[in-house]
């Protein structure tokens, strides 16, 4: 029932005892996946609260009309029930004489070693492997050991494919084609019921004993949504049965197999599944850990000396946002919950932008375009979303799915206390400020990349595309908007005060704070709109002159003279939040007045969203208090624009009110203390945000990691303490070391160059490995070009 | 895991050991209901291999457009987890040091009492009682003790309505609105997808300490699909904490609240279950006991002395023959598995007229009118397949659901083990003898009930349009289908021979022994069809005399004259088989010339269907084998037609070849064995017949109870022993004692006239209980005319 770090030098995640309540947790962060499908590690035999999960990128499915669509939770392979002697084969009887699941990061290998006597007294040792290519990305694999070791026993096996699983009680497909193909291949064929989405599954299973493989008839079965085949075979006291089961799944969604129809795809996945078994079990792991140390640690080194738990940390997040990153498809992108969990459906938010794209970009930069193709093809989704509020341009949604899904946020979550009514979630509908960063993303990567081609062909679209959109949405009265409850029915009524400062504002909105709703003027939202349309502004001027065919393209189908006037009108009218006499930052336009309350009891919960026990949004929307960091995020990410005395006003103003009730809170804060050299403070928070899905909290990940939490980690190492930040389109690196580490050393691109960075206590030493280029940056507040190596001390 | 008998005497089945592989067996036969609802009784703690089931009769809904419509599983109420001192209560961990459950039928209350100690090692005593209210059908209700036996505790409850469950996967709800009313009222309100049947579900719990209610606070929860309060309470040693949660359900497809919207019944169900709150657990379990001992215990008495066993399995029909019926609603029927798992999907069958509904006929007419009426109002499905089909008149479903459906039967069930496919089932395409059965239904349910009312408005159509149907179904040449398999697709192919001899066949069908496909003139399908005719011809003269006017409104809706013209043509030349020199009445065109094969394997079997794992369907067509009772029948129903030799020596040559793979075999048996006076042969059907639910095996009741069985144990005893028969529209009794017995007794409701039949060993009285009007019978061979008491000695 808990997590074991003994390990996490050998790159090795353990739990060393098995606890059926909470089996959530390593099912999640021991998941195993390869971008285009996410594997959860449920054990191969059946527990009650288990939480199976096979999730394939992008295969969206809406289960009815009042339904958001979602990932679904494709058919089961991975349950092989056992019977010993005619008992099932659980650790909730008889007794477990050794337990242990591990996950090694550095072969993405997930294995179990289990001792275990059956409540009629025969014990049984049982080792469980299990893989998921990532050079075949279509395949897995299982592999068993059960070794008799006390007395002869009976063995009883009972797997195949499972289509009765589903997403919280939701069923995405209809029940399937079967088939079994020589007596021993297992073929399913599910769709899913909307998108028409055809799947194929299939498996087959190998027995070995004395090292030779055995023939054991299988009995077939067809049932509702399930087919499978029953094994029995006799295991002699000492002998070992291995028992193999390969795996593979595709679908009519799959970009590699497009050219197929639904019965060449049978017949052409049954001969896949027919030749990874002709590999075996240990050719396919070793493939896929070379295929691990070849993609990432070999490519994307970080070693961090003087603390083995951050050194894990950092590889744990690398080897999460590597399964979790669809770079084998452009039309999707990554879920809030990555492959691991049905947890925010397989949506993708702000967090790619913000969190996890500096990852990708700095390290990977052709996966990172992947992504960020994402945001031009789901076009059509966010114009329909402008269109249909009133606006023009692309308004992105909040939450995103399939490319032409739009807002797909739910509209429900939760319950408010006081009502007894379902709590409205305003963030498809007014939390705006992700069509910003959209285009903060786009400007990243390409200042990052220098990748113009990307540019040219999608990237200036979408910065004019989303620009259009901010000059439409600015309003040229002041609301403000107030919330009241009807006494008779309880429910949320709202009205509003106009006024009238001859500027143009951006009300009714929720900034990244979302216990704060329908406020106006947010501090963030305001200004990455300003830079959003000030971006476009410098595009069109840049690009009228630097490549006239593009600007005449794009001029035609995007109306740009018609917006560049507008764009000048109004940019600099926009009302921009300013600090007051005590240098700090409004949120928005009522924050600083709000009341102030005790919230120690709720910042020493160790669960989130302990505050809605106690009062409901609309009380909350009254109180100082936020959710996460909120105007820290645009100090994060427009640095140049504030003063440090600001900064750091507000910081400290901000953290004392906030409860990091999300998971994207900690590592702004660890960035942005590190930032302020306040090390012990940085530290903290980082250690904090390594917790949230290896610390040893045991139910915060049952629904899945949190993608965005790794982008985080990532940040806090190589942003915070690595002082890595592309600042005005211009790298900066001004690094130091937290107390607890001797050595820090990563590696990042930088427009085409490889630059290995190390730092140590006293001295920062840049490596240009590629050096085909030279680099200009600002090393520790000096600027400078670098050719091949170049060093600075560092003060303490 | 296993039953226990020990106090059938006080009416209660008991299970005194808690098994978790074997749960649905008493999930299934101490399900608890009342025509409206059906509540599987899983445990209030959850287990990994449970069947909860919430089934409403009559809320169809296909799950999409490939599925045939089933009844939905209604989101959970009966699921109450607990926890001691933070351990899941649940029997597989811990120490179980008392269990057993129980199901009292006489007056329908589950319990179970447990003491428990946990893996911590603290003992608790939990009791626990259930009740479905017969009078009020919406309403049902939990009552739980939990003792602190050993130490202080503190217990978390978990508990409200939980929408994940599903139909093996099938999710046949949207996620309905929630809300908590008062803080304390659960409401949910989920709406079926395809057939958009709005339900309303209530619940609230009362918590009762010490004698007195308790004010426990509530924490309110909304995932999807589940809504739940949580609660904690301490619990003292020594103290007792109740627990009682009262629930109720309504639909829109409820008769009893068509006036009302959805937003009325929300708050109309609100009220109701305040009502039944006030009432309080001991009063709503009392009225439901007095509606039994009313309705069932003190109506329809049965009592056999000798036996024990025997007598608990008569009342054991009883009671379930009661819960699983409509008496509340002419537009649904009665599901193969009752309302008490999801097996069949709710559908019925042929079961209804054939084997059901003699018990509801003769001691409940006007339920067994409101089964009946059905037949009429599903008409329009049945001419939908006839159309379909190219005949006319009314075809019915072989599997019938909602009124309009028309034919549901799934198109596929198990695996083929020689193809790998999965096995076709023809019984929706070509078993159609049941268009006859219905009819045939019709007619005992005049003979016996006397409902002239009945026939006017409904009867006399059914037998037209069915006797319609059946001659547009002859065929002039005689087809013999030849099945081959394509050695190549290894699919089965169809070819066929035709001759002519100028006569009517039938060909191309099932019969009621489903292990002969596409076979030619079936015997029990022939006759039955002969006899659908003639009646239509005898019933088409006696309206034209009788009732013209009421003829003439029928002539002109279905042409009788037109068709009568046709039924005279045709009815003498319809080939009907007779018995060769051996005097076996041949099953049809081939049975007797196929293949004999040794089948002892699958005769000492304790599973159904074992022969499908050495011979697929194709081959079991060649073997001279039968799942159940098929000419048999056809003596049981036309029992008038046939010479006692030919009886004798065709059931003589079928029971040696028949594997009773189908629940409806063994009381076919029973019933022709004691006919036939062979004693020993028909008490052991009888007692297999009444094993088939109630008996020891722990599996073959998981998927519902076999609700025809209990039709079929009814006539074991009333049929069989107590020799009732309706024939040729008469009173026959003839009853005589197994060796087991001493005395049996029952009533039966002749033409409006309770009869109570007292049989002794060598005595039989009958006497009018009504004695509103004398009624001529048969009693033991000689014909009387009943007034008020009348006996006749047996001899032995």
């Amino acid at each position: 029932m808990s997590m074991n770090y003994d390990k996490i030098n050998d790159w090795i995640l353990r739990e060393d005892s098995f606890d059926a309540a909470h089996l959530g947790k390593c099912e999640a962060i021991m998941s195993l996946g390869n971008g285009y499908l996410g594997l959860r590690s449920a054990a191969e035999e059946k527990y009650l609260n288990e939480t199976r999960g096979l999730l394939i990128n992008g295969t969206f499915n809406k289960f009815d009309p009042t339904a958001v669509t979602e990932l679904p939770n494709v058919p089961d392979m991975t349950a092989v029930e056992l019977w010993i002697d005619g008992i099932r084969f659980n650790l909730e009887q008889g007794e477990v004489e050794q337990y242990s699941k591990e996950l090694n990061i550095r072969t993405a290998e997930l294995t179990r070693e289990i001792v275990w006597a059956a409540p009629n007294g025969k014990k049984v040792k049982l080792a469980f492997r299990r893989v998921v290519s990532l050079s075949r990305i279509h395949d897995f694999c299982i592999h068993m050991d059960i070794t008799a070791l006390s007395d002869d026993m009976e063995v009883k096996v009972s797997s195949g494919i499972d289509g009765r699983v589903t997403n919280t009680g939701a069923q995405h497909f209809t029940d399937g084609e079967k088939r079994f193909y020589d007596g021993r291949y297992i073929q399913y064929v599910p769709v899913t019921t909307e998108s028409q989405i055809t799947f194929v599954e299939n498996t087959v299973h190998r027995f070995v004993k004395n090292g030779s493989e055995i023939d054991v008839p299988i009995q077939v079965n067809m049932d509702t949504r399930n087919v499978y085949g029953v094994y029995q075979i006799a295991v002699a006291a000492g002998e070992t049965l291995t028992i193999e089961k390969y795996c593979n799944v595709y679908t009519t969604r799959d970009l590699d197999v497009q050219d197929k129809t639904v019965a060449e795809l049978q017949q052409y996945s049954l001969a896949q599944l027919k030749e990874q078994e002709q590999m075996g079990y240990d050719a396919v792991a070793a493939e896929t850990a070379d295929a691990w140390e070849e993609k990432v640690w070999n490519r994307i080194p970080i070693t961090i000396e003087g603390n083995e738990y951050d050194q894990f940390a950092i590889r744990f997040a690398q080897y999460h946002m590597q399964m979790m990153v669809p770079a084998h498809d452009n039309r999707m992108n990554i879920g809030a919950k990555g492959l691991s969990g049905e947890g925010y459906r397989g949506h993708c938010f702000w967090d790619t932008e913000i969190f996890l794209l500096p990852y990708y970009m700095f390290t990977q930069p052709e996966t990172a375009r992947k992504l960020e193709e994402y945001r031009y093809y789901s076009l059509p989704g966010a114009h329909s979303k402008a269109a249909h509020n009133g606006y023009e341009g692309a308004m992105f949604p909040w939450e995103s799915a399939w490319l032409d899904d739009g807002e797909v946020t739910p509209e429900f979550q939760g319950v408010d206390i006081v009502t007894g009514l379902p709590i409205k979630v305003w963030s498809g509908f007014i939390e705006q400020h992700i069509t910003a960063d959209v285009a903060f993303g786009v400007w990243q990567y390409y200042a990052i990349t220098g990748d113009q081609d990307y540019m040219d062909k999608f990237g200036y679209e979408l910065i004019f595309d989303t620009a259009r959109f901010w000059v439409s949405r600015l309003e040229d009265t002041c609301r403000q908007i107030i919330e009241s409850v009807n006494p008779e029915t309880g429910v949320t009524e709202f009205s509003e005060t106009v006024t009238n400062d001859g500027l143009y504002h951006i009300c009714d909105v929720v900034g990244p704070d979302e216990y704060k709703e329908h406020k106006t003027d947010n501090a963030f939202t305001n200004y990455l709109a300003v830079w959003n349309i000030r971006k476009a502004m410098e595009y069109y001027n840049l690009l009228k002159e630097s490549n006239p065919d593009l600007f005449d393209a794009l001029n035609a189908k995007l109306s740009l003279d018609d917006y560049y006037k507008q764009w000048c009108e109004k940019v600099d009218k926009v009302f921009l939040p300013v600090p007051g006499e005590t240098g700090i930052l409004p949120q928005d336009s009522t924050y600083l007045t709000l009341q102030d309350i005790d919230l120690s009891k709720y910042k020493q919960q160790d669960h989130v969203n302990g505050i809605f026990r106690d009062y409901n949004l609309t009380q909350i929307n009254q109180i100082q208090v936020s959710k996460q960091a909120d105007v820290l995020v645009l100090f994060f990410l427009l640095e140049e624009m504030f003063p440090h005395e600001v900064k750091e006003a507000t910081w400290k103003y901000y953290a004392e009110r906030t409860l990091h009730d999300s998971s994207l809170s900690f590592c702004t804060h660890a960035v942005l203390a590190a930032d302020m050299r306040e090390k012990d403070m940085a530290y903290d928070f980082f250690e904090k945000s390594a917790n949230i899905d290896l610390g040893p909290v045991m139910t915060s990940s049952n629904a899945g990691i949190h993608a965005a939490s790794f982008g985080g980690i990532w940040q806090g190492v190589v942003y915070g303490f690595g002082g890595v930040r592309m600042l005005g389109g211009k790298l900066r690196i001004d690094p130091y070391l937290p107390e607890e580490w001797t050595r820090l050393q990563y590696t990042i691109i930088w427009q085409g160059q490889n630059l290995q960075v190390e730092v140590t206590r006293d001295m920062v030493t840049v490596t240009n490995l590629t050096g085909t280029a030279s680099v200009e940056l600002e090393l520790c507040g000096t600027p400078c070009e670098l050719e091949k190596t170049i060093t600075s001390k560092l003060t303490a």
